[in-house]
């Protein structure tokens, strides 16, 4: 994590002397003009090769109760700085990422007031961060924030990548739609099964937001560094195109408790006229501070399996280890209970999981239902729902730590709070330090439901507060963290890597309830990824839930486009979710997601169009290996692959896994071909891929 | 803790066979009626010595969305049972305390939904007991609370000592009216400045309730063994003289989350013609569950002085070390703040404190402003307002703590949480660590201000379970917990023996602030003291605070009523709240303090009237020594000591601490008198008390 610094100061402003400012990108592609209005309210354009992605846009707040912190300021002083910079993250897409811009500060003081504001104007050549800042000032150390009136008015009636604005999910479908006919979607978008939901009434939308506009330009809506501070979502008036911040409210309505002294998240916008250009972009990383561990030796990539997917199939296995709904912590003793024999956290079986996990090289097993509670464990009713330092009768603890370190694999902890969050912070040391003791290293964090505090919102200031806590406290015990149902991440695995992945989106859990659409993982890198990695727990083989029971889902993909996902989704934690037996079946498949890396070199976004079809290669970090993935949603495509990311002059064998000739994701989805082909920097392969399908090639 | 216990069942009856069913105290004195109306409501009536106390009175439960839980009843079952036994108090008035009782559980069920309640029903000599049970059935396993409907219907307009109904607080100032009158008065009550406030907006007190009617019959209303479940306040029908249940909503509006298989807390009619009984009833600490611990070796009385007073006295001292209020915990280094040189919690000025207390015989010294973070410490503002664990730089806790420990003396550890008690459960058990590497054994806590999680409430089912898992937390540690602010207790202390005194009414640091009447400790016994020990922080000995400074507050009692309380208000947790300067300019009466014992064999309640005067005698436990207390209100009085309470036949010498003879609270308040008379089990003294005077006896 090298630090090189250049900075320098090069213009200062005074009071009443400045109307606008200026700031160009490094490249000078972006341009960002910053004034107040005649209100004195600061206002900003933001231009792309001289045309307008952002128009006048206001910023500010409104604190409580009803005082204006947006307008009748007056710019105090102006500065600005610049820089360019390379860091090395812990894991990651590249070895190294390049943090260069010109920043822009406005010192605002209101004139009537004295308040003081300042904002942040950071112009890459990927895009823009702003944020503000609250300065210590006399006459305001404390405030309640209202609402955040930052705009983003677009320039037109764009084609959005949306799901609703909500305080409480980011598990639903996108929709794909110009801004001017969401509002005849928003009732079924938002109509749909979610644990916890809590939608925005007026038309909104959640970041990361993708856009396209008639012209070609992609731009992605988001925010960076996101700590002691509510979630942004964007109401959206669909008549002027304009989009405004709208933060997670509290319990009792309040939108953010501010001490001056501090600064906002980072709003960012990322623009380019080349789609591949917004998943290559690391400028909401660059955003976040940087690391905030001195020792990161223990931070690693985790490939997994699990005991979870049987959950899900319709087979029959169940996380609850008897059938007595009426178990109460700390008083119902288990070892008397009835066992339901369903129980799939059961000594016996972990360690079959164990096994194939040794046996094929994965680095942990994930054990989901080990724990007290499952029984009755339907959120917001009760605070006290499972011990985290109790396992069922029927799971061993310490026997199943010694086997797995006998066979060199990590258990996978879980804690699913179900959302009873204030009970999980008791227990949440004890928890760690059981952790440790049994030889744990990173943790599976759930947040199924409403909240307890009751009134507080998966997004808002407590609970992003509560996230960011556990991946601290996680630190201490040098334990990484995946956490699930949590406030979508804003690039905060830069300052704390051992948070190293997130569900937060629709993930592969839903091929086996309300159903996941063929372009989901084409959108999903350009939304929910551009905030940081996904547990997305691809690797399902077997789409066809009626082989198990009752079931009738499936599989949203053919299963290439399953192996491809583990490239073209990027996270240092990957699942192959699928049941062993499945793995046995399609054993030369298989072979990809055991071959496949999770930290890269480097990586090169080949094709990509939101929606539509991403194609993508990297080099594993460390080693002369490269793997590909190409995946596209419901249209079969051919996807060009230009190799020209390999060393020149050297031939390489790269074994390409593709749809079989017949393959569609609905009606043969499990037809496939492996085949081996020499390549090298020049060639160029034309790869067919089904519809909803995928290749995935890896090079050696 | 020996259990003597006796039971027997006796009736049993089948469904639809019962319409109504009676009950009676052991006594005979009390009678209680029971019966379900013709809409299936359950419905009970209170006798005493034949005249009703507590009218038809409804029972039961709304729940959420609307469903009564209190009518459409039908009886299942109905079974009495006696209880004759006696167990021993870690601590407390007295040495061994009977339970005696006659019990009849009624088990109901709902003709149409087959929904299931039970009512238990305890009738002691003095008073009765009542609560719910939610067993667990089929067809219901969780629930909301949307009111519980539970009435005291009560026979006339009685006079009441209340204080207003409230969420969030007891410190407010008694009132004594009519039930009539409660209205013209409840504006004045409320209006007045408290650090968290939440008002119930119908006409509303706070239990425990203490109410006398005009025939003479004394009655107090409380509940016991308040666990998992909001607090309740009373609703006042002052045209029906009708009370009914309120309780404690959470942030959402929603009064209780219900698992079935539990109880509710008890509801509490404790019923006399003479007061004394109601201040010698032990009915609320018999309703709550034996004690939970098996060691309670470390549970001992603490008699102590502290860093505190001077806080109040306007002389200047500080809980702040800087005067920087732009703090921030973990970020701030407050070693490189400028001190202010008013910080009280300093190395230098805690020694001569902990010289005072060895000197003395204190057993120890409480210290508040030691810890990182009083600059600013507004509550709801911000979540992270102080460190558990890290001292000023003039707070060298190492050297205090081996100071403290060569002078035989316990620091009393503080921890003012502002409410923000999501943080305070974070640091928690780091807290409880430092305090035992630091060798401290008791804790104050405080709950300025509104809570955090916002919206919650001090007295609501979340905060109810806070402290109590603090309590038990505590005890984990071996270490003693004194709550400020937090939910009044309802005999807990039984069960948590190391929760051993709490404020949760106005105390003495109203003295220096907006006042507190004369007749406020000749009520408190009989309402906040109903359901554990107070530290009330008695002992002020200059009251006139001007002179230290601008504050022109005057105490509301003279100098020998301070002594008095110690006898009084009931606490194994007793302060000697003023300044060591004063106890040395009033060293003679200073000797009361010293010598008065916290922890009793036997207690007598000699003479009592709610509002007006108490005189109680206590014999100290274990020894041949007892102590006694006399206060009155505004009125001078003249207390008829009987000092029958003595072993027969046996003279002894008792140091009588008296009221000059021109003493008065308000012209003359440090008057006093010291004399030694001889006393027998024949002694009938008439003690003059000036107007808001007391006497104090040491026996020997």
């Amino acid at each position: 994590m090298k630090n090189t610094f250049f900075s320098c100061f090069f213009i200062l402003f005074l009071v009443g002397f400045v109307t606008a400012q200026d700031l160009k990108s490094p490249n000078g592609n972006l341009t960002m003009k910053f004034h107040l209005d005649q209100n004195g309210t600061p206002v900003y354009t933001l231009n792309f090769k001289q045309k307008a992605v952002i128009q006048e846009s206001k910023m500010g707040f409104v604190i409580k109760s009803d005082i204006l912190l947006n307008s009748g300021f007056q710019v105090a002083e102006t500065k600005f700085q610049s820089e360019n910079s390379t860091w090395k993250p812990v894991l990651g897409e590249q070895k190294e990422i390049q943090n260069q811009y010109n920043e822009l500060k406005v010192d605002l003081v209101q004139e009537k007031s004295k308040r003081k504001m300042s904002i942040y104007f950071r112009l890459f050549n990927d895009g823009l961060g702003f944020r503000y800042e609250f300065p210590v000032q006399d006459n305001l150390r404390h405030f309640i924030i209202q609402e955040e009136t930052t705009e983003f008015n677009l320039t037109g009636d764009h084609k959005l990548f949306w799901i609703p604005g909500d305080y409480d999910t980011n598990e639903y479908s996108y929709s794909t739609s110009k801004i001017s006919e969401m509002q005849s979607l928003v009732y079924d978008a938002t109509h749909v099964p979610l644990a916890a939901q809590t939608t925005i009434k007026n038309l909104a939308a959640q970041t990361p937001l993708m856009l396209k506009t008639n012209e070609g330009i992609y731009i992605n809506i988001h925010e960076a560094a996101l700590k002691n501070f509510p979630a942004m979502c964007l109401n959206v008036n669909d008549k002027t195109y304009s989009l405004s911040s709208h933060l997670v409210p509290d319990a009792v309505g309040n939108k953010g408790y501010i001490q001056t002294g501090s600064f906002t998240p980072w709003r960012t916008i990322v623009v380019s006229d080349d789609a591949r250009n917004i998943l290559s972009s690391k400028m909401i990383l660059n955003l976040n501070e940087p690391c905030a561990f001195d020792d990161v030796s223990w931070i690693k990539p985790v490939k997994y399996i699990g005991v979870w997917w049987e959950y899900f199939t319709g087979g029959g296995s169940t996380w609850a280890y008897s059938d007595n709904q009426d178990v109460v912590i700390g008083k119902t003793d288990f070892s008397k209970l009835k066992p339901n024999n369903t129980h799939g956290a059961n000594t016996k079986h972990v360690k079959e999981y164990i096994d194939f996990a040794s046996l094929n090289g994965f680095d942990a097993v994930l054990v989901e239902g080990w724990n007290e509670g499952w029984e009755d464990n339907t959120a917001f009713k009760k605070e006290h729902i499972y011990s985290f330092t109790k396992a069922y009768p029927d799971f061993n603890v310490k026997e199943l730590s010694d086997y797995a370190t006998k066979k060199n694999v990590k258990i996978i902890m879980h804690h699913e709070t179900t959302s009873s969050v204030s009970e999980y912070e008791r227990q949440l040391k004890d928890a760690l330090t059981f952790m440790v003791d049994n030889n744990y290293n990173a943790v599976k964090t759930g947040y199924v439901g409403p909240i307890i505090p009751r009134g507080e919102h998966h997004d808002g200031q407590q609970m992003v507060n509560h996230y960011t806590y556990v991946a601290k406290e996680a630190a201490k015990h040098k334990i990484m963290v995946d956490s699930h149902e949590a406030v979508r991440p804003t690039g905060l695995h830069r300052t704390y890597p051992n948070w190293f992945a997130q569900e937060s989106a629709r993930g592969t859990e839903f091929e086996s309830m309300e159903g996941i659409h063929p372009d989901h993982t084409t959108i999903l890198p350009f939304t929910r990824l551009m905030g940081g990695p996904m547990d997305y727990t691809p690797g399902i083989f077997q789409g066809d839930l009626s082989v198990y029971g009752e079931k009738k889902n499936k599989l949203s993909t053919t299963l290439v486009k399953q192996l491809a996902l583990y490239v073209t989704m990027y996270s240092p934690l990957q699942m192959a979710a699928d049941l062993p037996e499945n793995y046995i079946k399609f054993n030369d498949a298989f072979q990809f997601i055991k071959d496949v890396a999770l930290d890269w070199d480097e990586t090169y976004i080949l094709e990509a169009e939101p929606g539509d079809y991403i194609t993508i290669a990297r080099k594993t970090k460390g080693k002369q290996e490269w793997f590909v993935g190409a995946i596209t949603d419901e249209n079969s495509r051919t996807a060009l692959i230009d190799f020209s990311f390999l060393p020149a002059g050297k031939n390489f064998t790269a074994t390409i896994y593709e749809d079989g000739k017949t393959a569609d994701y609905k009606t043969n989805p499990q037809s496939y071909n492996i085949r081996k082909v020499t390549v090298n920097s020049k060639t160029k392969l034309k790869q067919k891929l089904a519809s909803s399908g995928g290749a995935a090639i890896s090079i050696k």
